[in-house]
């Protein structure tokens, strides 16, 4: 088991990885220890680990409730959020009560937003079983849920009490999903570490055949990078906007597709070879590194290609953006691989990124 | 101007208290220079002084939006929360927006916790416009909507970065609403300051009168005593408890009479009385105490008697409240005059106390 500590002085905590762990840990069952527990899951992970987690737990918390969330981004609404607010108020439990995230992004941000929000915070614990979770949601205390006008408009900075990522479950992730949490892997290596994204380039094919060390060491890696980036910038200040390459132009193509129609680690994929065109086009990034960038992703079986869709169309679905400053656009760009910064990007240069 | 400082580390605000502030202050001006501004308030104050706040921002901000909400505890629900995202999304405001709320504790209430929770958080001034608002709901950052199930149980703690107490407008407030804001000024006195509550007993008749120097000692004082409470203990680990005396009866009978029937300061004073009484027949506080506290809040214009209810309804009633745990509801009692401390309590006591 590797264990990966999120330093957020008091609210630091401990991310831990390797197989089984999803059966129990001694950090969980001490954490559940006489409380009242709630596990928050879906209808599609809950059939696969909601009894084995459950188990796991055993006789430690005072009380234990189910909430299974429909599946899916589309879900990720304040209708969903209110069926874990209703479960918690008609089971009578306080604010000291535990709420458990069991399932990806989408869980994890409803159960965690539910957290934040419920009797004005309580603890929470992510168990994250997609790739994307583990090496992306698990960190930084992003909650959320969608707004018909934006993504992630409503939501809070909530940070969970511990984070236990199971390797075990990424075998039952489908390939699709498992290729969506590599974008977020390769966006680590890209804007943070060179040498990583060397090890991520070399090692694609075990990665996809989910093999456990290599999976092991991408997710260790990748929340090392995530969570050096928040320590720095725990209310995205200003580095932790770093994070989002890509995700502007991802977000984009996310709500003009529908949400839900393109996996968010698919658009963050194809969004990704936008920023690195545009990060050429300003003269910051070398082609022959976009186009090795681009042959990373493909090679995780990601799309390379963003809709097409007109000027005007990509700036009225970034205009939301909350990287947006009053209208104006700023997009994360490289100036190498390994190294990324937030710059406002002038028109012309967009135009051509959007219409390449 | 009276200023009182709420000292909370980098969420440190002044509250400017005295005449006329509604038509512009330097701390406004400043703040809101540049910036997308909303201005959240309710249909009955809005017609008041929407208009002036808007004049006295001037050409400062970058852009202003209006949102007008249905007044009344009753509509603090998601469905009235949402129409602020609405308008906010709408109007492209990003995370760098300012959301006032100029209105009663519901609207700092809601526009307090869509400030908290609109892109993770935004910043947020309040201008109170009742009593109760002004001593009460502008300290300590507590932001909420109601659930069917309970007041209060969906928020956040935000603090604001400015709160703008302008006694003027309490010339237009309906003289219950006065009483009831009377009630946390009574409740301050008794947990914190026997010194206080002498004052407020003498000046109680200028107090309902309006009296402009009387209403702005009080204020103030007020603000200090709760401010100092919070400052000590921010997200109300254990001493800010204290300033829920009266409460955990109080919410009950809102809660048992149908949200909006008893204003919550009303539900505090009689609350107040019980609260009084159960720490008599725990020993703590003497009977002439409980009578005397139970005159000044009836000078105030607060009922003084609770609904007669069965001891299960109570119980029903009080054990989704937030300082329960685990169903055991604990209660603020008086040690003393000017002295407050939470309690379990014996169900024998609480049964006299809830029959008396």
């Amino acid at each position: 088991m590797r264990t990966i500590d999120v330093s957020l002085a008091e609210r630091s905590y401990p991310i831990l990885i390797g197989p089984g762990l999803i059966d129990g840990t001694e950090a969980l069952t001490r954490l559940a220890g006489g409380r009242q527990v709630a596990i928050v899951t879906d209808d599609q992970v809950g059939p696969l680990y909601r009894d084995r987690l459950r188990a796991g737990l055993g006789a430690a918390p005072a009380a234990v409730v189910d909430v299974t969330l429909p599946a899916g981004e589309a879900n990720k609404t304040w209708d969903s959020l209110n069926r874990v607010f209703d479960a918690l108020l008609r089971a009578r439990f306080d604010r000291g009560c535990l709420v458990i995230a069991l399932g990806g992004g989408v869980v994890g941000d409803m159960a965690g937003f539910a957290a934040a929000v419920y009797q004005r915070g309580v603890d929470f614990v992510q168990v994250p079983t997609t790739l994307l979770a583990q090496v992306d949601s698990s960190v930084g205390g992003k909650t959320a849920i969608n707004h018909p006008e934006g993504k992630n408009m409503i939501g809070a900075f909530h940070q969970p009490r511990l984070v236990i990522a199971d390797t075990d479950t990424l075998r039952t992730l489908p390939p699709r999903e498992l290729s969506a949490g590599l974008a977020e892997v390769i966006k680590h290596g890209a804007i943070a570490d060179p040498a990583y994204l060397d090890a991520i380039e070399r090692d694609m094919a075990a990665l996809r055949a989910c093999e456990p060390q290599a999976l092991a060491r991408a997710i260790a890696r990748s929340c090392e990078i995530k969570a050096d980036v928040v320590a720095r910038d725990e209310r995205e200040g200003g580095l932790r906007a770093i994070l989002n390459f890509g995700h502007t132009f991802g977000h984009a193509i996310e709500a003009g597709t529908g949400y839900g129609n393109w996996l968010h680690g698919e658009a963050v994929g194809a969004g990704m070879v936008q920023a690195a065109d545009l990060s050429c086009r300003l003269g910051n990034l070398a082609r022959e590194q976009v186009t090795r960038l681009t042959a990373i992703i493909a090679a995780a079986g990601l799309p390379v290609r963003a809709p097409a869709w007109p000027y005007e169309r990509w700036i009225e679905l970034m205009s939301v953006d909350k990287k947006a400053e009053q209208g104006a656009p700023r997009f994360v760009v490289l100036e190498a691989i390994g190294r990324a910064a937030l710059r406002k990007v002038p028109e012309a240069a967009l135009r051509q990124a959007l219409a390449a």
